[in-house]
């Protein structure tokens, strides 16, 4: 059954080898003013900061820097950047670099014109939104975070060190964002597969909640399938354009809201990762990997009904002859399996985490599930498992 | 592949059982004059006019009324509610019904302020969108043509004998829309299952093109298998509210654009559709369900790889021992005996087509196809073929 929902993505998407040229005139419908968010450098190594430097010029802008974003966007840069929106005036805050940037891009926004300390109202109260904020958008440079559709922004505050994510309201979405998958071509390969596997991710945690197939089930696992089968091709061939175009495709659709209406949801291996990453500083989508196996073994029977059918109808799993928990498992280790293609490890030892840690990272993690709640003793299982996983 | 593709939709979904409760909200942010659209009366009869009045009155809104508008909403019906518009410097209109009242208010929309004549402008010479239009919202009792979700519209101009469909550009679409699928139990049978060969129509119809399998290849498969799985059920229990709910869902997704990004795209069956409902004012659905086989089974060797992949994911036809033009026709078999399921006619003779409009209707037919432009003979081939069947 489709729960009651509201669906409201606003993102304007150009998407492809020409998306750039689109760029003069989605600026057009913004002021003069505009404040170009990047990170260390990269955009400028594949000659995208100068391209669009010249669409910027040719459009009449003026434009203001804020470079060297953190691949976790921290609070003080986006203190710094909300500190130029205010001096300048800034009409359009235009990030052009991954999910941090883009993420630390929304956060500018809202901070700018927030009376107060806008971390402790938006990210620690969790308060409505209530200050005006500046028009975003975003030229993508790695598939992953679905941060060019979406309104989220998780930003880490160092000084405080906690690392969290808002959903902020419709307005906050990128009002344009240009999408080339050539632009990922230059994506070192473990980053890659760490994207790819958030990717997954994001489809897994909606889709293993609720109890009937709904439509949402349906287009996650047509994600799932796409997803999976470009990325084989692009762990061989980088620079296959029909393998990073749907890896690309499949990055936005998987957290831009549309396959998750009406879910549930579960998000407790993302809960598990930000702790883990906050200990060791591992890249996300590789946490995530080594934490799903441990935990979908921990949870499967409590959503059995979901995990025969990610097994059959995901990895192909034959049902033949089997009793459904047999499937379920099989399925788990299809998924374990494709963690070991994507040459990511499926212990968290290898990402720095030791025995000591774990404790202290199950005891800040937030709880939750998808098909129940856990407890603290059984996240720190879950973390143990993925310790010793071989 | 992703072709390159533009992606923008605007529009905000309030779904399910409490989405009314939201209208007094997403009124708010509009003027006090509302012009209310709707059709002949089955939104009394449901009690959702007097739901819906009640709401506006809370909101403090003035509402025009034009009711009675056509099942095909015609060009007089668009002028009357365009004049309403001017007079009353109306900042709304509210569209209350299925795809036709909703398709009626985008034209008044955009024919209201146009200088000269809008048909001929906008649906004849399909001259850019280049005076203002007036916002338009719409409270849906249909599933079937996405209307609610997109900037199409259908008109039909009685005087000059000719059906046409225009998109036009996002600001058309409805900026809110409320999707309450109980609204929908009591559309007559014949009328659902006309409604859901519709969207299983645009669903393939975006399908059957192109040479790779890519993300949108997938979603189209997801929202196809959702749909016929929630049909079977909707056939047996018509207040089933989970097929309800999905069908719904599922007609909003496969016309909203999401799904068709990068594809070219066939809509040759609709294009014959049309020129046959110009004929026998046959039920849109239930021309398309009588069309489709025998113009699948002309041009399937056309997208074999494609029809193969349709019939066994889509059908479950097992490929074991066949060829794959067996198992792509099994696969358009499977889809005849849907078409049955649904009970409607294989025949366009049960539709009202006679044997002599055949090569008239073929004549007006604009030329076209998925994986290959078909020529007028063979429009009338497939034309005799959809008289002959049983």
């Amino acid at each position: 059954m489709l729960n009651d929902f509201i669906f409201h993505n606003p993102t304007k998407i150009y998407f492809g080898r020409t998306a750039l040229s689109h760029l003069k005139e989605a600026l057009a419908e913004f002021g003069p003013r505009v404040l170009l968010v990047y990170g260390k450098g990269a955009i400028k190594r594949i000659g995208l900061y100068s391209a669009v430097m010249k669409e910027l010029a040719a459009a009449g802008k003026q434009v203001t820097e804020l470079a060297g974003v953190s691949p976790n966007p921290r609070y003080s840069e986006v203190l710094s950047g909300a500190a130029l929106v205010r001096e300048n005036e800034i009409d359009l805050i235009l990030a052009v670099g991954g999910g941090s940037v883009i993420d630390c891009a929304k956060a500018i926004s809202v901070s700018a014109y927030c009376e107060g300390d806008a971390w402790q109202k938006y990210w620690v109260d969790f308060r409505p939104l209530e200050n005006r904020v500046v028009a975003v958008a975003s030229i993508l440079t790695m598939a992953g975070t679905a941060s060019e559709m979406n309104s989220g922004s998780v930003i880490t505050n160092e000084a405080a060190g906690i690392k969290e994510g808002r959903v902020f309201p419709p307005e906050v979405c990128p009002r344009f964002s240009i999408l080339n998958p050539e632009y990922t071509y230059t994506v070192p390969k473990y980053q890659m597969a760490s994207g790819i596997f958030d990717i997954l991710s994001h489809l897994m945690e909606q889709y293993f909640s609720g109890e009937d197939d709904n439509t949402s089930d349906y287009l996650l696992e047509g994600l799932m399938e796409s997803l999976i089968r470009s990325a084989r091709v692009a762990l061989r061939e980088p620079t296959d354009y029909e393998a990073r175009s749907n890896i690309m495709w499949c990055a936005t659709m998987a957290l831009n809201y549309i396959t998750g209406v009406s879910k549930t949801q579960d998000w407790e291996v993302h809960g598990i990762e930000h702790q883990l990453g906050a200990y060791t500083d591992c890249a996300h989508g590789a946490g995530l990997a080594a934490i799903s196996i441990p935990y979908y073994r921990h949870i499967y029977k409590d959503g059995l009904h979901r995990f025969i059918r990610f097994a059959t109808r995901i990895f192909g799993v034959c049902p033949e002859g089997k009793t459904g928990e047999e499937i379920a498992l099989e399925g788990i280790d299809r998924l374990r399996d494709f963690v070991s293609e994507l040459s990511l490890p499926l212990s968290i030892r290898a990402l720095g985490a030791t025995e000591k840690m774990l404790p202290r990272i199950a005891e800040t993690v937030e709880l939750g599930g998808g098909y129940r709640f856990l407890s603290r003793e059984e996240i720190l299982k879950i973390l143990q498992d993925a310790y010793r996983a071989e």
